[in-house]
């Protein structure tokens, strides 16, 4: 541990009291000087500390910021964040470095997160609006044996963590998974999904599960073209939700789930998926990229892909589209 | 161009005779101590260069090395090495460079080359031996507008440039691909082939195809576990070979078959591979990641999938694997 955090971990176990700078020297073995250069580092981290030339040092609140001593703190994972975790206040895309890392070697539970993304982006190379500090945007790598035709799976398995952790962490109820990769909330999209796979022809060498959550994004941050679409958990519940907390519980619910799938194989994630989704049974249209279908959807089959009926009778088995409800 | 360059073609335009440095610095308004630290340059580049105080500079030899200037000049191809080679003298894995450039939005024709592999692989993790000089080691950026399952097809096409390289280029003549990716002569590896895919699921970002072919691999330089299965074009025609026109050539078999898979689809180039391949009706072992399976070969399908009919009657489609002859 670096003498920084060291340093935090003594101005938090005063709780809410002072600490006194020469306790502080003390206890740390270096000079007053060295203590007070970590604390003005720690200011830059986002940390609100005061300082007294008497009574020393206070933490007034912790930082904002998703720093990766604040993630591990507590983290109940054996895997996931705790191997390594590449932070960035700003970067292109944490899929992107996710991708670059992997690619490169890094191992099964490194994960990417940034505070904002200047070119965030969802399936299609669609845009993910990243603003800074108002949501989570991370990325994680796996390694599964898999077939490539399971990859589709690991999506579900995604947004199964992501509406568990809305649903343990936040007051918010009405949570629906749209199909493929979308969570809903009222109707409007607060979180997305994106995974993207490298492999050989019948190998995966790495997924990179990306995942995209509103959370402190105020409806007048909404650019305007998603302003009827988008929500975020402080629209939905009218108080911000520190983000740290629910990346570290989204972290551990995708642990659990991906330890279930590799135990216990996915139908159990299937089972509950269906629990969070209200699709089956409804008629859609499915916006592919060669190809629109309409129907009913009959089911979400055990590898996850999703079962139309046509009107014309045929039966369709489809791996990715965009969904959107019609009329009868 | 550079100033090295366009020294170069000065020195080629020469022909076997001097070119005197007051022609050449007049010619390119430069000194004459410019003209001889180029000079240099390009003696470090490979070219052999003689060089007296009174007749100038005669180009004795062209450079051995891949370079891209070398590999540029006239190169028929469109796109194909055009938009941008990656020369390497030495690098990990071609394959792995050309993943990093297209991750970050390298177009398609993008080259990478290099002279020798420190981590050159086959497919499932396998090395790929890949001495300095010896062989040519490249792998090109395809985004093709094709759906994951058609992937495959990619790998079949290289492999039928690769052998229409060696057949147009060298006296080689008794050239057999063996599904999925290599080229063998007399039942020796001459060439082989390593196919990787960035995707969403169900959208190619890009495809690498990796190229390894043993140009002028000595016997004696194999390392023992490969000296019963690989060969190379010095080995079978007696004779080293030029890498460059080879790798000239592949390139532009490789533009001309992805042209016709592109306008006409992939039937014409299955045709080729079959016509270059022997394993229909022939019973095979097919050794898979998780599986092995018996039997027949009774096509490969119009994906490039091999179909097997398995002993007890049953049709198997795989999409890789490791297909060994077996005795009735």
């Amino acid at each position: 541990m670096s003498t920084k955090h060291q340093l935090l971990i003594y101005l938090k176990e005063g709780k809410d009291t002072w600490v006194s700078g020469e306790y502080l020297a003390h206890r740390m073995a270096i000079s007053r000087t060295a203590i007070w250069k970590h604390i003005r580092n720690l200011k830059e981290d986002g940390y609100i500390i005061e300082s007294s030339p008497k009574k020393g040092y206070l933490l007034r609140q912790s930082s904002d910021l998703l720093l990766v001593n604040e993630i591990q703190e507590g983290l109940t994972t054996i895997i996931f964040g705790k191997v390594d975790i590449a932070y960035f206040r700003e970067t292109d895309s944490t899929n992107l470095r996710a991708k670059l890392l992997a690619s490169d070697g890094a191992p099964e539970g490194t994960v990417v997160v940034a505070e904002s993304q200047t070119r965030g982006r969802g399936r299609r190379g669609r845009s993910w609006f990243s603003p800074s500090g108002e949501g989570i945007y991370t990325s994680i790598i796996l390694r599964p044996s898999i077939s490539p035709n399971e990859a589709p799976k690991l999506t579900l398995m995604a947004s199964v963590a992501v509406a568990e952790t809305l649903l343990s962490m936040t007051s918010l109820k009405n949570i629906n998974i749209k199909w493929p990769n979308d969570i809903l909330i009222n109707g409007r999209k607060i979180a997305g999904i994106l995974t993207e796979i490298s492999m050989e022809m019948d190998r995966i060498d790495y997924i990179v599960v990306g995942v995209g959550i509103n959370v402190n994004t105020p409806y007048k941050s909404l650019p305007l073209d998603i302003q009827d679409i988008a929500t975020s958990v402080l629209m939905e519940t009218g108080k911000p939700f520190p983000r740290i907390a629910l990346l570290r519980a989204y972290l551990e619910w995708l642990e659990i789930y991906y330890d279930t799938f590799k135990t216990r194989g996915f139908e159990p994630i299937m089972n509950r998926w269906k629990s969070l989704a209200d699709i089956v049974g409804h008629r859609v249209s499915v916006d592919m990229i060669d190809r629109v279908r309409v129907g009913e959807v009959i089911d979400i089959d055990k590898d996850g892909f999703l079962i139309l009926k046509e009107d014309a009778g045929s039966i369709e088995r489809i791996i990715s589209g965009d969904v959107t409800l019609v009329n009868n």
